[in-house]
């Protein structure tokens, strides 16, 4: 039987999604899930799939992964089960059976990525684990460079260069910078993202938002198809996994 | 020269704010705090009163503190100097000259603690580093709860057994839970608190909105002037020290 779990973690503790070469001993947290279910299974170990390979320190509220078990178990006590087994920083918000053919990543239609960065002059000791930091950013400068990457373009620029991709054209259909304060809140979806694509397209708000590059200079170093241009991407801990939608399923 | 600083910190690795005895290895704010002063002096040790001896994992907005130092020196430059050499948990949010005669603790006239609480079945891993847990409250009666505490009483029923204090008796001038959807913001202001009496009375709140006693019994047990008929105290890693006031400062 097929199923299909919402997850949520503070990837503070975790090396990213992505199970490691074997032998390694960094934490994954596909490895950490993969565990819980081989105790569920009887220490049988099946693959789990993610919708999105989250980097080292990225949290989450909404990843999808999908996995086969040999026998039928109710998607309730599914999720209970698994939440008795795993540790504080990971967590089932959902479970269901999931229909034939459903894969985490291959059907998701599109994923919702969310960055929050404290602009202050010093940033709170309480909002480091959550937050990337950046004093002084130009609210309007910030919402300039975040309407340029809507719509569809060769990302090649903030492709980076571990990724596996075979192209780098994605479409962006939200780029929204909100204001909380002095907090930035910005929301990033797109029907797919190259790898650090997300920081790096923050890095680029951040560089123009404290004018180290203009507007202009951006778009620029976007159609220039070349990651030697960009600015650094921003800290990872500041992102997190929103949502992940597929089509069939709403 | 006599200097204030308010301080804002991550209570998670700190034992509370108190120094511990001569040869301990623990880790407190005032330690800390008094380490990075002495560099800042060229050495010499100076004693550092906190406005809210806080507890273990209790965490920090407003923290305020006093000290004298040797030679004046301009309080922007204090603050810089300080944020310097402090660790990444703890931060001077803002310093200034005192006058004479203020003592964090004994001038102040109120603090405010907030504690966060998340009653959602499942409590999201971003969550837990600044949020207690406990599912299903009922709003109404942990409003009515909350309205119990309000005014002069003697609160020897959440007094802690290793507190120093002379009178039980406190003065609580806020009482209020507010919602933001499953998540419960508690503040309570009060003259002052005894030791633990905040996370207590959020215990108290818990116990009556979840229905294990009822309002009447609530209030009787505080009228018990008896520990051991409360609730157990909520844990240290949902509260935090919102503010200090001082009367002449204002």
């Amino acid at each position: 039987v097929h199923y299909r779990v919402t997850l949520a973690y503070d990837g503070t503790d975790f090396a990213g999604w992505q199970l490691q070469a074997a032998g390694s001993r960094q934490r994954t947290v596909q490895g950490v899930l993969e565990d819980a279910i081989a105790r569920l299974a009887g220490g049988v170990r099946v693959p789990v799939a993610g919708a999105g390979r989250t980097d080292a320190g990225v949290h989450a509220l909404g990843q999808v992964a999908c996995f086969e078990l040999g026998r039928a178990i109710d998607p309730e006590r599914l999720q209970r089960a698994l939440n008795a087994m795993l540790p504080a920083d990971l967590c089932v918000l959902h479970a269901a059976e999931a229909p034939a053919g459903f894969h985490a990543r291959k059907s998701a239609v599109s994923k919702l990525y969310r960055y929050v960065l404290d602009t202050a002059p010093v940033q709170l000791p309480t909002r480091r684990r959550y937050a990337g930091h950046a004093p002084d950013l130009d609210p309007g400068r910030v919402a300039e460079a975040a309407r340029l990457y809507l719509g569809r373009h060769d990302f090649a620029s903030v492709a980076s260069a571990g990724g596996s991709a075979r192209t780098t054209v994605r479409s962006v259909t939200r780029s929204e910078p909100a204001w909380e304060g002095e907090t930035l809140i910005y929301e990033i979806e797109a029907g797919g993202f190259l790898r650090k694509m997300a920081r790096s397209l923050v890095g680029g708000l951040i560089a123009v938002g404290r004018g180290a590059l203009s507007p202009d200079q951006l778009r620029q170093a976007l159609l220039a198809r070349d990651r030697r241009g960009w600015p650094a991407p921003a800290p990872a801990r500041g992102l997190t996994l929103v949502r992940v939608d597929y089509a069939a399923l709403r």
